[in-house]
Order: C-alpha cells, then sequence, then structure tokens
C-alpha cells in the first residue's frame, strides 16, 4: 500500500531551481549564464547544442564565476542503432558527451535512451542495456553519473523505448552500478497510474538522480515543442514533489521547457515567469 | 513468464474486417454502407455523429439489408464531471448511447472514459467506476455489452484516465459484470512492456471485447488526427494480433482511423487502401 502523502508546500526561495539552457534556447550560453544569476537561479542544466564552437572547461569556469551551480549536461543516450557502425557511433558520442560532462564540471549525464521506428522495442530495449554498460568504465573513470530518463509513451516510436518510470528503475536496477540511475520529468510520468510507487521504489535504491518539472498544457498543440510552464497544464508538480521529497530527495528541482511559443518571445520575459511559476506551481 | 508468439500470418480475406464510420467521416452512413458492402468490407462500427437525424431502428436494417455486421457503437463514456449536473447529464447521455445501440443492433458500445483537466487522476477514475457501475442495469437490460477502451497516455489530461490496459484489466474485473469489457486499441497500448501479459490476462478473464487496428506514425503531426494506415507506422500489428488470438479471439478486427489528411482526399480510394492494407499488415 502507498501512503497517502500530502502535497508539497510552495517553495519560499529559488535556491532550488535549476534552468536548463534549452529553455532559454534563443540565448547563447554567456547570455543565459548572465541572465540566470541575475535573476537569482541557483543552478544550471546545459544542453550540448549550447556548447557548439566553446571549450567546455572554460565555460565551466565561467557558470561557476556566476555562481551558478551546475547541474547536469543534456543529453546522451539514442543507444538504439541498426548496424555495427551505428552501434559504435552511439557508443563514440556517449563517450564524448561524458568527456563534456567532465570538463565543464557537471556531475551528470542525463540519457534519452533512443528508439527507431520499424525495429521492435524489445530489441532496443536490449541495445539501450548493452549501451550503457559499455559506458559504464568510462563513466566511473570521469566520476560522472548516468540517469536513464523514462520517456512519455508518444515519444516510443523515434525516441526512447524507455517510457515508464517502473522500466526505468527495473533498467537501472538490472544494471546494478552506483553510476546509473534515473530522470523523473513529470512530463513524461504524470500520468502513470504506478507513479507514486515507482517514485518510492525509486528512491530507496537510491536511483533518484534529477527532477525535471514543466507542465502538460490543454490542448498541446505538438508532441516535442508546446510543453507549459508550470501552473498552464493539468500536472499536479506538488503532488508529485511531494512524493519525490518523501524519499528524501533535496535536490536541484529543474525547469526543462521545448515550447516554439516561448522561445519566439522574449526570453528575459520568459526567464521573469520561470521563476514566478516555480514559486507559484512547484 | 509470458510465452514467445510467433507474429501472426497474413490475413487471406475480409471477413474478420469491420470498419469504422469515422474512417471515412466525409461520407454519409448510407453512401458508407454501400461503399463497404460493395468493398467486402464485412463489418461496421457506428459513430454516433454518422446518426445524427437518422431513426436508428431503420439504420441497422439498412446495414444488414448490405449483409453488414454490426460490430459496435461508437462511443460512450466521458463519465467524468465537475458537478452534480455534469454526473447526471453524462449519466443520460450514456443511457442514450445504449439505447441507439440497441435500436441500431449493435451489441456494443465502446466507452471513452474521459478525464478533466484540472481534477485529479485518481478522482477521474472513480468518477468513471461509478459511470460505468450506474449503467449496468441499463446496458444488461437492452443486452448491449460496454467496452472500457484504455486510451494513450497522450490523453489522459482530456479524454481517459485509463491509460493502461492494466488499468482497463483491473477496472473490468472489479466491476465485475459480464457486460462490461475492454476494447483493445494497437494505437493506444503498443508500447506498453506490459502488452503482452495484460492481453493474455484480458482473454483468460473474459473481457477481450474488441480489437482496433490503425498505425503510429513518424512523426506524428497531431495528437488525435494524424492515425496511419496499418502499415504505415511502426506497430507491429501482426505481433499484436498474435497475442490477442492466443487467447482464443477470433472477432472482427476494425479499422478505426483518424487523419485529417485521408478525411481530405477521395473516400473510395482511402477505403481501398484501408483493405488493401489490412491484408498486407494487420
Amino acid at each position: 500500500m502507498t501512503p497517502v502523502i500530502a502535497r508539497a508546500a510552495a517553495l519560499t526561495s529559488l535556491e532550488r531551481l535549476c534552468v536548463h539552457t534549452i529553455t532559454t534556447k534563443p540565448w547563447s550560453i554567456e547570455q543565459a549564464a548572465e541572465a540566470y544569476a541575475r535573476a537569482g537561479v541557483a543552478g544550471i542544466t546545459v544542453w550540448r547544442e549550447a556548447l557548439a564552437d566553446r571549450d567546455e572547461v572554460q565555460m565551466g569556469e565561467l557558470l561557476r564565476s556566476h555562481g551558478l551551480s551546475i547541474v547536469s549536461l543534456c543529453r546522451g543516450g539514442f543507444f538504439t542503432y541498426r548496424d555495427e557502425a551505428g552501434r559504435r557511433s552511439a557508443l563514440s558520442d556517449n563517450r564524448r558527451a561524458l568527456d563534456q560532462a567532465a570538463a565543464l564540471g557537471a556531475p551528470l549525464v542525463v540519457l534519452v535512451c533512443g528508439a527507431l521506428p520499424g525495429q521492435s522495442l524489445a530489441a532496443s530495449r536490449a541495445q539501450i542495456r548493452a549501451g550503457i554498460e559499455a559506458l559504464l568504465p568510462h563513466a566511473e573513470a570521469h566520476r560522472v553519473r548516468l540517469a536513464i530518463e523514462p520517456l512519455h509513451p508518444m515519444y516510443a516510436d523515434s525516441r526512447s523505448a524507455i517510457n515508464t518510470l517502473a522500466q526505468a528503475n527495473d533498467l537501472a536496477e538490472a544494471i546494478g552500478s552506483d553510476w546509473v540511475g534515473v530522470a523523473i520529468d513529470v512530463y513524461h510520468v504524470w500520468w502513470d497510474p504506478a507513479l507514486q510507487s515507482e517514485i518510492e521504489r525509486c528512491g530507496k535504491s537510491g536511483k533518484l538522480f534529477a527532477f525535471h518539472v514543466c507542465d502538460w498544457k490543454t490542448p498541446t498543440k505538438d508532441l516535442l515543442l508546446d510543453r507549459g510552464l508550470p501552473g498552464e497544464g493539468c500536472i499536479d508538480i506538488r503532488q508529485i514533489r511531494a512524493w519525490v521529497e518523501a524519499t528524501g530527495f533535496r535536490g536541484p528541482i529543474e525547469v526543462e521547457i521545448f515550447s516554439e511559443a516561448y522561445w519566439a518571445g522574449d526570453q528575459a520575459e520568459l526567464l521573469e515567469r520561470v521563476t514566478q511559476s516555480y514559486l507559484s506551481h512547484v
């Protein structure tokens, strides 16, 4: 029996707020760093696109010089392949992601595990497990952890064959390494009838490595790029946060929003709405 | 342990093919009946929109005069509500659906169970169960069965709080009436890691009332109206059909496609593609 856990109270400061650079995609990482710091954001998760043509060591210094905590690097994964060249390419790209994370000073790489249309989910899941296991020595050598992020079932065709928190927990436990855990994003898992019990399980096994928030809008106009700010949709984020915190989790709360509509607008205004919605709805 | 079950062999006739009127939405029910019969389609599932301003008894006679088997009526459900007036309205509409099905001669009403943005999934699920239970005497009196259709998790905000086959099985078993079972649509459940075992469970409990097919396209451009014909997407329909038939199911195989693109085209050509894709990919 899962215990009844009351919804969490409002957060009263930004000290746990982390923002993903993809949320303010039009900004360079330099602009994001300055603006996040000025807004009182505590942490930053860096998307690899934001590092293009930049030296990761210098970028890490820059972010830290703004007082930002570097929470994670997004993203590794896409372990699925059709041939040996694809397998090698995926492994190479993931090793590169770990190199980047280590240079940047990010302790965690988030994994979007991959899926291929026309390949069975079972085959993709086997490739994913083998891919993560092949990556383990490199992760351990760099002391960078890996977080399996279960993706919403609407991405099972081409982005991830890991679609429930139960699957992510199963996979992390089967791999059985201290370097492999789970990233929980409310967008992907909010609908799951087993959510509370699987969060509890994830926490008990020491695998709850990251917690991402945003909201599910009604209607959602695009499967990928129409996420909402907290409070704009139907996800009971405070209930899910209460379940997450009942496991003892007190880590960063990461706002990760992909939105063509918000990217088209003023990013300073968007960041202001991120901090306000964080206090009002997370 | 779930047994390994080989993919089904191709179907060699249309004798189990049923088409949903929504698939050829631009056609009137009269046009659909004539065209389906001419194409050798065996069965028809009637959407209530197609019955607007028509006498259901006469429509039933018309369909049968074309040699069509009336498989089900779509759809009842939407049991969720915000107030007592909403509860009464939902119940009344579902009684009306049962009346229509009985008059038409349809032995089954498919249920899209409902969800309300901002209402907890747990509350919606309780309302759904109570709604179905309140409907049971009317269903039994009419000798019309009810099929709970689990909907893809991307519809958990506003269409259904029943999002996995496990949930549908749980609900049907908890209600425990011979008049309540499950409709399995590959579009909604194909991604589910528990799919095979839950199909087996559904069959064993005698609850597998209906089987719907279509395909998941990559990319999917609209959450509701961009379904594909069998073979156009990533769903391994023959594998899922093999699991369904391993339970003993030999009922109709229903093609149900919502597609703005196909509705905009020639419906006779679409129907030809439905029958061809059925033989090639279902």
